[in-house]
């Protein structure tokens, strides 16, 4: 794989102080908009901008199907993939619902759905048929792996190009939450117990059920856990896989990264490991209720904005974020200083 | 003071058992939206409308001045109250910015400024030159007190009826966490030393000058904690009532409240105090960092959505939220059913 991929710049620190002081001028007490003004000061560090804008939003839905549903680790049948990104074609669901409000480009990636779809507004990127049953083989080869994450850095830039000024990663794959639980516990090396959840709505037994065959896959595939490759192509998924890749290229480019629930944050999580930079761009927008969240979260290192309880995936908790990341910056661009409005400042 | 202020209808449950379902025909997993699925239904409660609408939002900014700065207990000087008027009129303060972010209607309305202050956008309510020092004498009459109220019911009804299908109240008076937090702890029966915080930004010398004076205040004026009126008149403030008042009128027009943080909470108290009813008809956006805040929101009984660490008041935690209300009914309106796109449902 070209290394050209994981070249990332490091963020504006200079311009961040610049920000900060400015910050201080505006007309409120200091400090008062709180995390607000982080983000505020996040931003220019990450655009290197003093009054960076992230208007509109490019959302990136990337669609695949998962072999190891065949083990009965879902509460869905794995024809909802299909049947959702037609879903998301026909303007229906919950992300597109957001992208609207928000004003977002949105594009929907076939990068592995199972079946042949037909619509005019589908990018087809299909590496394969779905990932194999990682119980019994490899998710996929190397190279298809490798083969998905170019396609969303691809992708990443087409819509960067055509305006976007921050980027919102969903995903659509039943099965996902497995596969992101397997690649966490690699990471994380903290017991499945701890990291595997109710995923789309399983039960108890159905939990039980689950992190069973996640055990027993990673012993059948043994990846190597500081190769992020291997950890796509033995256990993983094309949709992580071309998330992973859209942040790459969107870091590589200085566009901020909203980062959204389990399934891309363990995207996020390979993207920093592929390349450590690239965590410099990501704003975790959401606290997400599947349990293996937070200790993503806390191996990528960010605190959420959010906690509102969500679980549906698709890039939804970061499209409702995105007015509040908005609103920061709006602030810095917007309000008026001390100086400039005739306030009187602090006694 | 005339009782019709305090008519407010019940709740409709029915109609929340409705969208409740609803909902859950939508096309995600059984409850992934969390928090948005619950404020679609309490809106719909509200609005007794399966689809309500929040859009547009309005903003009423009521401004006063407060005697007890005299004693010292505030980090700016009291002529802040007039200049940041000034800002607001001039759209340069932090609730414009939030405010055209959102679209909303703002309305900036003088109810008690100490000063004369003439700008054509201005809504002159003045009802006196700012409060009178508490530590010595009332805060105002109980005529004053109700006219306060009575003019904030007012102008709540006019922006309503121009429009506004959600309320979001902002205040400014130097001063007014002083009087905030005389009221929160008769209300609450907890230590003054547990409710009073920085404010705007004082040292940790001046919280305890604060808690004196609130102390000393307390006994001077002995107020009937039982009595909302007479806790705005002996140690309140013009702008306090007067969200008070907006809050009534809202509620009997089954119009939402975005409840903001510190000071407006405790109008929001004295509202429920004066008609049980009006708590039904608020959403409490933010947690502020004020200490008071938790205890307040503990006695309205109410979660608040965000927690970032705002402490500015003006309304702004609630306009940085109000996107957010707009996406759980966006969400309703919107989103395509299992059935109408064609999507299986859980195994």
């Amino acid at each position: 794989m070209t290394k050209h991929l994981y070249n990332i710049p490091g963020k504006s620190i200079d311009i961040g102080k610049q920000v900060s002081n400015y910050i201080n001028s505006l007309t409120k007490p200091l400090g008062s908009l709180g995390r607000l003004e982080e983000l505020a000061i996040s931003l220019a560090e990450m655009k290197n901008e003093s009054f960076p804008s992230v208007s509109p939003a490019g959302v990136l839905v990337f669609a695949a199907d998962h072999g190891i549903t065949d083990e009965g680790v879902s509460a869905y049948p794995k024809a909802v993939t299909e049947q959702m990104v037609l879903n998301f074609l026909n303007g229906g669901a919950a992300i597109n619902v957001f992208s609207r409000q928000i004003g977002a480009l949105l594009n929907i990636i076939d990068i592995g759905v199972a079946s042949d779809l037909d619509h005019s507004d589908l990018i087809n990127k299909k590496v394969r048929y779905g990932t194999g049953n990682f119980l019994r083989e490899d998710a996929m080869s190397r190279e298809e792996a490798e083969k998905a994450i170019e396609i969303g850095y691809e992708e990443s830039i087409e819509i960067i190009n055509k305006g976007a000024q921050c980027l919102i990663l969903g995903e659509m794959g039943i099965g996902n939450t497995t596969a992101s639980s397997a690649i966490l516990a690699l990471l994380s090396g903290k017991a499945i117990e701890a990291l595997v959840g109710t995923g789309t709505g399983i039960t108890e037994e159905g939990i039980q059920h689950k992190v069973s065959v996640i055990k027993q896959s990673l012993q059948n595939r043994n990846p190597d856990s500081s190769d992020p490759i291997d950890l796509i192509a033995k256990v993983g998924g094309l949709e992580i896989a071309g998330m992973t890749g859209a942040m790459l290229a969107a870091a590589s480019m200085r566009v901020p990264i909203l980062v959204d629930g389990f399934i891309c944050t363990i995207a996020a999580l390979l993207a920093k490991q592929l390349s450590p930079n690239a965590s410099d761009y990501m704003i975790v927008t959401h606290q997400s209720v599947e349990p293996g969240h937070q200790i993503a979260l806390s191996l990528l290192g960010k605190k959420p904005l959010l906690d509102l309880g969500l679980r549906l995936g698709e890039g939804t908790g970061a499209a409702v974020t995105y007015p509040i990341i908005q609103s920061a910056t709006l602030m810095v661009k917007e309000m008026a200083t001390f100086e400039s409005a005739g306030v009187s400042q602090k006694n």
